[in-house]
């Protein structure tokens, strides 16, 4: 990709950088033409857009430094970014500036299975790690749905989690240690190889922390034993409400499913038209429901889950078996699944997929408010979700062109973000605060706990040059309070 | 618990303070006699004392908060307190002051066995938890060794692991918020009750932080489903070595027990002598070896271990079936192990209990390591450990009157850490840094990795009144450099 430079179409800013820039990375690391730069205008978060300035691909340490140094010499504002699939403007470069773009930085370091860890650079996608462990006995249990575009890096930023978070846990939970260039340009290594090194968890820190906190160059993970076998349901329900019910039934039961997820029936039938898996178009909701582990005690455990599934008026109408789940079957009703988003395609221009959190046994109440929600701004909303954390995934369908709409949307979004706070949840279980969900923080937290976050950020960010206006609304924002919803203090 | 009065056996700063601390929170909770104060000089860790000015007990959120304010303006270092089972000096007053003890904040404030969560004060026995939940399915998962005794407020403070840290995770995976103190008085909630919440991981950063960044007031942790039943082996070996080995190989095997401990000849003695439980006192090393989950799955996985221990040239003495883990056989194996620090007592009069980590397959390297330490300085060394995990706990056995023993005993201990580092590993699995290990910290850690760990302290302890010189070698201290070991930075 050569960089191009009619001048006209390059910003001041941009032009005072180059030199230097194009220094560093070199020229075919550098982008700063205003067409090319259209692409990082803003990530899945389609509503915020904001170009920047000039975007590098550095393809080191060394280099992420010396970009860093050059943007604090020059007091200019830059931004980490990975694959941009982030959905709530998480990598918006807010303020223009240097987008540090990591892609180029893509390389699996070290595989080490008998200490159970990898080593990658950040821009390494999420499945690749997977896929290299083919045939050993491990694999990256973190798998967002957009585990074939986003990477390791986007994935640190935002604590991501994905349909089998249920049973292993979120990034945090598989994350050993980063390299971070801290805002300054110094380079820290935080935590290490090993689980639970000494000193102050800063690599569980960093996680989640939305590019707040520095560049991160180098991620060490744990890597997760592959287990042994699985099977795999497919619930099909009348309603919704049937469905949401079967979920606290399994959880109650004591069992720990890998994955529970729900589709309803406008998501099932867009799915079903993209992909012909086989889901039956009438059903009100459907439940992918999977258990792993031993072979021995798994038909059990399927027997007991169709038995809670046919209680609540449902049946089981697939049960795939699996020793690995490269089984064709296996294959097909996750990539229905995770391509779930992709498929709405078909339905509408553009739409905006929202992330929430309820008590699990909340569930057909937040269901009840959006199909509410729905029926008042005339939006057609599909509901595809990790039902078993009580994580939401409403998806709003609308045309971007259309002004009322896109003011609907917002407004519609809104409601459900406070039904889900009312209900004792939060606004985000996976996809970060970003731009999107910053005013709501005051809702979530005391003016307390919000100060303790931001000292927490000076202390590492302090002249708030790295990833500004994001996650935590400090200086010029406004910070509004709620009673309801929010925790109490003393 | 009267206070008394005796002038000259209270210091002047506890003289100046007593009016204030008394209106705070009453005579009865405050003690300044010197010899009442000699309780609190030190902790678990032996070596290095020094009594506070003055220990109060508050009952509150509110009395800490006015505590906390009370030392600000009078310019007072103050630091949190448990039991006291803490092994490296985490809570020695080492600057004087005063000590802030928690065990008055003792109760259970709500048990939620539907969203699998309890709050709790932090002076609630860890074990007291674990009791309120029999019968109800679940229990609190980390079972420190300590945990008849110690509190669950200390086990934030120093991320406490336990025999079922294997399988089930360390402190930081089983707390989901803190209430906490701020060091200038100020309350702040972070994390809460759902896991994984938006903002910064404030609740992990506070577990781990052994009382740097203020006092915890209230806990929230996760409740662990209750397994469906168990097998707990005794593997017997004639040397260390065959144990070690045996642990590499469970491991290998892809099972993950739910513990893997091992207790060596001079250790099995110990413990035999005190609970007669019927460890064979000729063997050169034990396992204790447990499996959980469903049952269905557990006699496949414990004839594997069976076959594992017997092809490095064990046997297995004992194998018990157990459905909870009330039955007195399973009962009586843990006690012994639990109780092996006690058992110390019959072998000599002091004991310093050792913590450190290696990767697992290093065991072999540093038990061999061990042996020749104590062969050199003459030091009876007893080892019992949690050998899933490399987490070692040598205990090197000497008498506190004689001042050679407790040099040689501080060098082997050096001698022994230095080697944990040398084979990759480091300087403590779950006792934390405390006073003791704070030297080591640059061996560990490079100075910009220690640099971004004293920013946040600063961040949220700028005036250093709380927890002053623990953990991390800041102001006065000199920090010095050692090449190996050392994480390599950019």
């Amino acid at each position: 990709m050569p960089a191009k430079a009619p001048a006209t179409a390059t910003s001041p800013l941009a032009a005072r950088l180059l030199g230097d820039l194009v220094g560093i990375v070199g020229a075919e690391n550098v982008l700063h033409d205003r067409e090319e730069l259209l692409v990082y205008e803003c990530d899945g978060f389609t509503i915020n857009k904001k170009v920047p300035d000039v975007v590098v691909f550095p393809t080191s340490t060394e280099q992420v430094v010396a970009i860093v140094k050059l943007c604090n010499r020059l007091d200019v504002p830059f931004v980490p970014r990975g694959a941009g699939t982030s959905l709530a403007g998480g990598t918006l470069a807010v303020g223009g500036g240097v987008m540090i773009c990591l892609t180029r930085m893509n390389r699996i370091l070290e595989v080490n299975t008998r200490d159970r860890y990898a080593i990658v650079e950040p821009g390494v996608v999420n499945v690749w790690l997977t896929r290299a462990l083919t045939g050993r006995g491990f694999h990256y249990a973190p798998d967002p749905s957009s585990q074939t575009a986003c990477t390791i890096g986007g994935n640190v930023a935002t604590n991501s989690g994905g349909p089998h978070t249920l049973k292993y846990g979120v990034t945090v939970n598989h994350v050993r240690g980063v390299r971070l260039v801290l805002p300054d340009g110094t380079v820290a290594d935080v935590g290490g190889v090993t689980a639970d090194p000494p000193g102050y968890d800063l690599a569980g820190l960093v996680v989640g922390s939305e590019g707040t906190f520095g560049v991160v160059t180098r991620v060490t993970v744990g890597l997760t034993r592959d287990p042994e076998a699985g099977r795999t349901l497919l619930g099909v329900f009348d309603s919704v409400e049937a469905a949401t019910e079967t979920v606290s039934g399994i959880i109650a039961a004591g069992i720990v499913p890998a994955a529970l997820e729900m589709l309803d029936n406008l998501m099932i039938r867009a799915v079903e038209q993209a992909f012909g898996f086989g889901f039956p178009t009438d059903a009100g909701a459907v439940l992918i429901i999977e258990v792993d582990g031993l072979d021995v005690g798994l038909d059990r455990e399927a027997r007991d889950i169709a038995r809670i599934v046919e209680a609540r008026g449902g049946r089981v109408e697939r049960s795939i078996t699996w020793r690995t789940r490269k089984e064709p079957e296996y294959v097909a009703i996750w990539k229905s699944r995770k391509s779930a988003f992709g498929a709405i395609g078909r339905l509408s221009p553009t739409f905006c997929t929202q992330d929430g959190v309820v008590p699990r046994t909340r569930l057909p109440d937040i269901l009840r408010f959006i199909e509410g929600v729905s029926r008042r701004h005339g939006i057609r909303i599909a509901n595809v979700f990790h039902a078993g954390d009580g994580n939401i995934h409403p998806i709003l369908l609308f045309d971007e062109a259309d002004a009322a709409q896109v003011a609907s949307v917002l407004q519609a979004s809104h409601e459900i973000l406070d039904e889900c706070i009312r209900l004792g949840g939060s606004v985000t279980g996976e996809h970060g605060i970003g731009v999107e969900k910053m005013a709501l923080m005051p809702r979530l937290f005391a003016p307390e706990d919000l100060a303790a976050m931001v000292a927490i950020r000076q202390g590492l960010n302090p002249d708030g040059r790295c990833s500004p206006s994001k996650m935590l609304p400090t200086g010029g924002h406004c910070i509004e309070r709620s009673a309801p919803g929010r925790r109490s203090s003393a």
